[in-house]
């Protein structure tokens, strides 16, 4: 899915929502327990019950590989599932040299035909340009992280006194364009979004930590977004594990309506 | 296997090399394609064959991740194959929320049982700590790498004018120990090891840029060896793609012993 496309189908559903499908074998409702693949039956269930409410999805690879081969199984099914209707991030966090990053590419980009996997920036260009010769995919680099120990490096200086997250953002966002690199900039750090805003304008933003984490939609909406909205709001716990009982697929629409309704207030 | 073993290993052996299995499909000599897991038949007669000659072996995740669910069969089922009579590393390069990296320590020190895992510091502490609840299991954090673009962020300059890489590790240094931390160091840049050395005297350090990637095996045992030794240095294509033809096991055999014969005169 391209950006145009993904422009169009967060008009049309009024939504910038990402659900994230970071799913736990060991917080599964015993309802979906005795599936032959428990964890696809319960990510089954939360795509029918979701898809309407958000244009992407996200999947952890880690929560699959914690299940070894079949978890993999798992992560590539769930992917097909949701099919090109919304647009499909490994959250993979990848990150190596050249020959390596086409092997990466191959297996989230040919083999998966996700339209995003995440990237972590510390081996520099290297670690993303070779992902950039599939066309309508996307390379996500961490900028900003949501997380509590991000500020370990992320927010320490460089030699001109600026955070380093700014450093990276600024040097990465050289290597390619808007229409085939975003960024992770989390929700937690809104104050930044302005900043961000000023050196990558045009750029799709991937915005973790809204819900179980506690970062603001408004704060985010009023920093980050672009004319083309340029934001993908990604929650994932306070959705998917909004009830553990038998309609915990009910619940977790309803949670992504509440998103969607209120993100719909800043769709004109 | 811990620090203490890892040390005997080597001394027995008289080498520090570290085979990596980075098995590519495309690669494949003709002789083991119509095996039933023909990466699999690959890895095990390189394994059979250069046992002898190294006391660990890497798996880079990307290779076997391109070949979907059954790559993550055959990694892990390679990894059995090698045992614990060697140190294993999944070079996954991982690095994300605390959450999260509970998941990946799952996969590859619970449902994978590796010795060690490589990690990348973008995100903080948050990325590295949560391995080190399990015993005898080794964080390996990417320090300075050996591809030519690691100069984009882990050359750049910090506040006090010092290289990223030493801040990095320098700050990372501090969340673990020798026992259950190591840090990746690239070969092709061995002039910075007597610096690093300063501020890590003890961690063993993993190596790689010798062989295709032209680092020098002199000049890293002259500024990077320590008491224990403290080094595996890695060698990947040099070794498995040594020859092409039906006795590429002997002539990957033949490879890693000269690497390990050289290595040697620097054991007493």
């Amino acid at each position: 899915m391209n950006r145009e496309t993904l422009h169009k189908e967060i008009l049309k559903k009024k939504s910038f929502l990402c659900i994230g499908l970071d799913t736990d074998m060991q917080r599964l409702p015993n309802c979906v327990k005795n599936a032959d693949d428990p964890v696809f039956e319960f990510n089954r269930r939360i795509i029918d019950a979701t898809r309407d409410y958000c244009v992407a999805y996200k999947l952890n690879t880690a929560f699959y590989e914690a299940n070894g081969a079949s978890g993999w199984h798992t992560l590539d099914k769930t992917m097909r599932y949701i099919g090109k209707s919304h647009f499909t991030i490994a959250d993979a966090k990848r990150g190596d040299i050249g020959n390596t990053c086409d092997m990466y590419a191959r297996a989230f980009f040919e083999a998966m035909n996700c339209d995003a996997v995440t990237l972590s920036p510390y081996m520099g260009s290297d670690s993303v340009t070779p992902f950039f010769k599939y066309a309508e995919k996307f390379s996500i680099v961490l900028g900003l992280t949501s997380n509590p120990s991000a500020v370990d490096f992320q927010n320490a200086k460089d030699q001109d006194g600026n955070d380093w997250f700014m450093h990276v953002i600024k040097t990465a966002s050289g290597w390619g364009t808007a229409d085939n690199m975003m960024f992770v900039v989390g929700a937690t750090r809104a104050e930044y979004l302005a900043d961000i805003r000023k050196i990558i304008p045009d750029h799709f933003l991937l915005i973790p930590g809204v819900g179980a984490q506690g970062g603001s939609l408004e704060d985010v909406v009023k920093y980050g977004m672009n004319k083309q909205i340029g934001l993908l709001i990604n929650a994932s716990r306070s959705i998917i594990y909004a009830s553990s009982d038998d309609a915990f697929d009910s619940a977790a629409a309803k949670e992504a309506q509440t998103i969607q309704q209120a993100m719909s207030k800043f769709i004109s």
